[in-house]
């Protein structure tokens, strides 16, 4: 259970959760991958495929403050993610490795330990034993964005729209996520890169910048 | 992951390959227990929920053979059908059988130790341990239709329709499964009963009807 697991030294994840600006960081990396000539592939985890974006869809759409609608069980969401990320893996991000090129996600296995594990309270024996069957690496660089719950939470109240079945969740339980991404970053220092998202977007971008430029020059020396 | 699981002593459940018959044994054992008096939820896997039938659309519809569509992987399948089972024991068979009610189950865990374990190869380990998380117990009851692949195959074409990404396997796969079955009988000898389900259907209806009158008298006893 505690192997440590290969890096893909070419895949970078990002990780964050709700409202740490996400979007922002992930055109930020695609630009210093871009300029410094990789071949690159952009993805989102659960999805990546069609049918790991149907599985998506499932997880997300439930409704599971609706009595109308059927319950979506922790495990059940566990498992599906999981599934989803068997599809990408074998479908996308090996085959893009395989080439050689690099491959970015928007989420990874990481979310899975931070969201059903933090925040579902689901064992996280059990992710790791799932990462290590269905996943079986982890990336060379992770760069967790991090931003308190209340400030996270305030700006995504601001961009309106229907919340999915996560962004419906309370306080408490985004306090656990983020709990869960602080353990996974204490637990493996080297191959994540802390983020500090509370700050404005360019001093952000700045980071994000610094942190891939600095891997870069490692990867590549 | 040896932990002998508790039995569910009104949980029965069929098991076997293709054209065992299945439809024919399952109105018997529901003849059987509601002539006994026994009030009674009749169920399927994968599926028995909205969410669980919507994850065996996709399993059963993926079409691993044409080049066009996303083949299903392993290791998504088994998954998927756990999310399924998830759903289902979660929904279905741990209210009915807290209600003290019976149910009877067209498929259940032991498909996946045979079609996943067997036919697709996956760890046998990795299926007990998902059964112990997902599932936590066995049913009191397990009928085997076991019936040599080459006549169940045969019984199947004779059908005709559209089969479906099980279905088109082929007959390697289909040892695979009975082989896989014939294990989980060797394990938990006084779970299964194995009925004949080469011989005419008369006979094994007889044979079905013999099998649950003598566990209902056991478990009354």
């Amino acid at each position: 259970m505690n192997d440590v697991l290969p890096r893909r030294a070419h895949l970078i994840t990002l990780e964050g959760g709700e409202g740490a600006g996400k979007s922002t960081a992930l055109a930020t990396v695609r630009d210093c991958l871009q300029a410094a000539g990789c071949t690159l592939v952009v993805s989102r985890e659960p999805g990546g495929t069609p049918l790991a974006e149907q599985l998506r869809a499932m997880v997300l759409h439930s409704s599971r403050q609706d009595d109308a609608d059927e319950r979506l069980h922790p495990s059940a969401e566990l498992l599906m993610v999981f599934a989803a990320r068997a599809q990408h893996v074998a479908e996308v991000i090996n085959p893009a490795l395989q080439r050689g090129d690099w491959v970015l996600c928007d989420r990874f296995t990481d979310s899975s330990f931070a969201y059903q594990g933090g925040g579902r309270g689901l064992p996280v024996d059990w992710i790791a034993d799932l990462e290590r069957r269905v996943v079986g690496f982890v990336p060379g660089l992770t760069l967790w964005l991090d931003v308190p719950v209340a400030l996270g939470r305030s700006r995504v109240q601001g961009r309106g729209g229907v919340p999915d079945a996560i962004e419906r969740e309370h306080d408490a339980f985004f306090e656990r996520v983020h709990a869960g991404f602080a353990a996974r970053v204490a637990a493996d220092p080297q191959r994540f890169v802390r983020i500090d998202a509370s700050v404005p977007l360019e001093q952000m971008v700045a980071e994000v910048t610094r942190a891939v430029n600095a891997y870069l020059a490692q990867v590549r020396r």
